[in-house]
């Protein structure tokens, strides 16, 4: 029901009803709570950037959104343009803000961002994104790829959604393993590999092969994104791969893979054993960005994998041009993923207003008795509105009911009504309390 | 201090450091649970809305922000632009969810707007606003527009700033003056008078003569925008005023004047009986804009009055062009007052990050130990984080104390050391609290 009540005459900018703004509501708190309660700041960056900051990324520019004041006599304004992700905005904030950070600096950040994408696509062009970072000043230890990978697969869990799986894999695992087979153009075959669902092992040929990749290598970057496992036994697969691919002895490529290889297996065991069951090495997730340089994440939920991946992200030697800041991170597609929750019937908001309580107002002379009770009410954190019109009291319960509010208080009597039991007691506003679960909006799963 | 730690680059898109953020979070935390205490609903608006309705009020097209698809084939997206308001996109919203909303209809919204306002104003460019309305149908009682004013007052005494006075006057007093004295063009004359404490009476007096207003009318209109009271003692002087104005005899604009007169006087009782104190009936108030049809509100910060209005609003008859939607709202201007707050010290955070407490990491391969630390105290939702590396105590607690994190647990002592005392006492991770104050980062004013 909640679904058929959004209009959105703009294709691409979600809107919510009170009730489902609710469940958006909730979803973000409870991120923002998970985040903290493992030590991540927030922080909020301005919505603009220079469009020459934002356009760095090929693919990425055609996206972007940029401003011009409607009745400018100068055109500076139109070199800003509006975030597309949180990235590059936090790359420059860490870069500007960097002698008042504390360096290893874990950030959580969830904003909007706007993607100028064809609509007929289908997809949004305003959406909130969740991200956390941990970024370091030089340095910064392996444990933490771990441990956004666990913050991240906690906060997935309390959320109303089902079960989600985190599809994990190393780049310096597959670089190696791409060089010692004799793949020159490694972010090429990367981008290419990671349309491998979209266009298929003969797309993803065809593009290699225009690429200048060999046939026999071609089989070899196929066969390793075919390689997965819960826990390490990976490492077997891929070692009988490595001994059946034709490598062409470069030391330094080898070297690369082999610790690729031991830091997915720590990575995936360190994931499991903090949330058991989350983590799979995954040898096909390439990631489009050519910036990481370490594991890289993508995450999938159980029965909704059309939604591609709600969480994503990696390793990366420097957030910012002149190197010195690696980091690793992970971002969610909150509103894609509210939108899911909402579709899907997966949860719903108790009621739509945040009143526990409609105070009834008898006449307009005795409105101030009926703002009393209510703000004895409030005093205690219980949300309460007054009546707007001091109409019968049937009506007054009509106009509770068409909100969800579960109670209506009567003033003059000194009596409280639940108006789904129809139940009515005597109260007293400076003591009475809702039952725990009705004194604020509940997110409901069927 | 907080402020040397800003770096604005881009003027007029302010950016906060992670402890200034810490306040600005929860100024609006603090605006949410006022609001739903009094069972206002959120809802979220997109950022954009079409030029075409943007640009209705004149004033404002100049500042809009119109948005073009960077490498756009079709020019479509130029017709879109970036809501300068809260008002005009919740306009909107209420047209098109009508059907799904539940009247009267009493949403907050707290979300960024964009001005594109030429930079050497020293105006912000992008800032938080936050909203609140009632809006009917067809009909809005008119306790309702002390009800917003009162909301309003206790939002703002639940934040770390001086008292706020809130200013009221009354559209129809004023129009049916103006009208008995004469004044043709009331549209023209409000926005006159609205800059009174710009240009001074001289100024008020040029223009009122350049649209027609004779010296007569002017006299009237600047001796009633003298008179103010804190009760309804304005009545007598303005009655004195009534009687030594030359006034046409025209009986519907004396009805208008009598009838705001007695809204204005029950207005200022009302928020005053709430909230003692909080209102004064002033009649120099305008407000530029022309839709406001009953109470108009401005409100001063005391000892900040150069901030001018920190919450405008007003009683409108319709929110939408085709009528039947009346309502009565306010705004405040968040991040001008954040900034307040954080330039003049009002208030500041406790620390900077939300972790209470820093568990120390012996040796990586005790980590793991460190962890199950952290997670017991989390689990009872205590902020907590681990060391990023097995450094020597000293340089961990170095660590925790550059954060502002008041306490480090060692596992393997079993103990818990609050550094600012320097006191360390065996602990157990199941059933340590910390004191209330430091469980999270909290708002100190000095």
């Amino acid at each position: 029901m909640s679904v058929m009540a959004r209009v959105s005459p703009l294709s691409g900018f979600p809107e919510w009803t009170p009730a489902d703004r609710i469940v958006e509501a909730s979803v973000i708190a409870s991120l923002r709570e998970v985040f903290a309660l493992h030590g991540f700041a927030e922080i909020e960056t301005r919505a603009v950037e220079p469009v020459g900051r934002l356009a760095g990324d090929s693919d990425a520019a055609k996206e972007i959104y940029a401003l011009s004041r409607l009745a400018a006599e100068e055109k500076a304004d139109a070199r800003l343009g509006l975030h597309f992700d949180l990235t590059v905005p936090f790359a420059r904030y860490v870069e500007e803000f960097a002698p008042h950070l504390a360096f290893p600096f874990r950030r959580y950040q969830i904003q909007k961002v706007w993607r100028g994408e064809r609509p007929q696509e289908g997809r949004y062009r305003e959406f909130y994104q969740a991200d956390i970072d941990v970024v370091g000043r030089d340095v910064l230890p392996a444990h933490l790829e771990a441990e956004v990978a666990i913050v991240m697969a906690r906060a997935l869990a309390a959320l109303p959604i089902p079960r989600a799986t985190m599809h994990i894999n190393n780049r310096r695992l597959v670089e190696g393993f791409y060089r010692s087979v004799g793949v020159e153009d490694i972010p090429g075959a990367l981008r290419s590999v990671d349309k491998l669902d979209k266009i298929g092992s003969g797309g993803v040929r065809t593009e290699l092969a225009a690429k200048g990749v060999s046939e026999t290598a071609q089989d070899a970057v196929l066969e390793l994104a075919k390689i997965h496992s819960r826990d390490a036994s990976f490492i077997a697969a891929i070692d009988d791969l490595w001994q059946t691919s034709f490598t062409n002895g470069d030391a330094q490529a080898e070297k690369l893979f082999a610790d690729g290889v031991a830091e997915l297996a720590a990575l995936v065991n360190a994931v499991n054993a903090a949330v058991p069951g989350t983590a799979v090495a995954d040898l096909r997730i390439a990631r489009g960005l050519d910036y990481y340089t370490g594991a890289v994440y993508e995450t999938v939920l159980e029965g909704h994998e059309d939604l591609g991946s709600i969480c994503s992200g990696g390793r990366y030697d420097s957030l910012v041009a002149g190197g010195g800041f690696p980091g690793v991170g992970l971002s969610i597609g909150v509103s894609r993923l509210v939108s899911r929750v909402l579709t899907a019937g997966l949860a719903s908001a108790s009621r739509a207003v945040p009143s526990a309580v409609l105070v009834a107002v008898t006449d307009e002379d005795t409105r101030g008795d009926s703002n009393a009770v209510a703000d004895a009410l409030r005093a205690r954190g219980v949300p309460a509105e007054v009546a707007p019109s001091a109409a019968k009291f049937g009506k007054q319960i009509q106009y509770a009911e068409r909100r969800g509010i579960p109670f209506v208080w009567f003033p003059d009597a000194g009596e409280v009504k639940d108006i789904r039991s129809g139940s009515q007691v005597a109260a007293d506003a400076r003591n009475w309390e809702p039952p725990a679960e009705d004194r604020w909006p509940r997110i409901v799963r069927p």
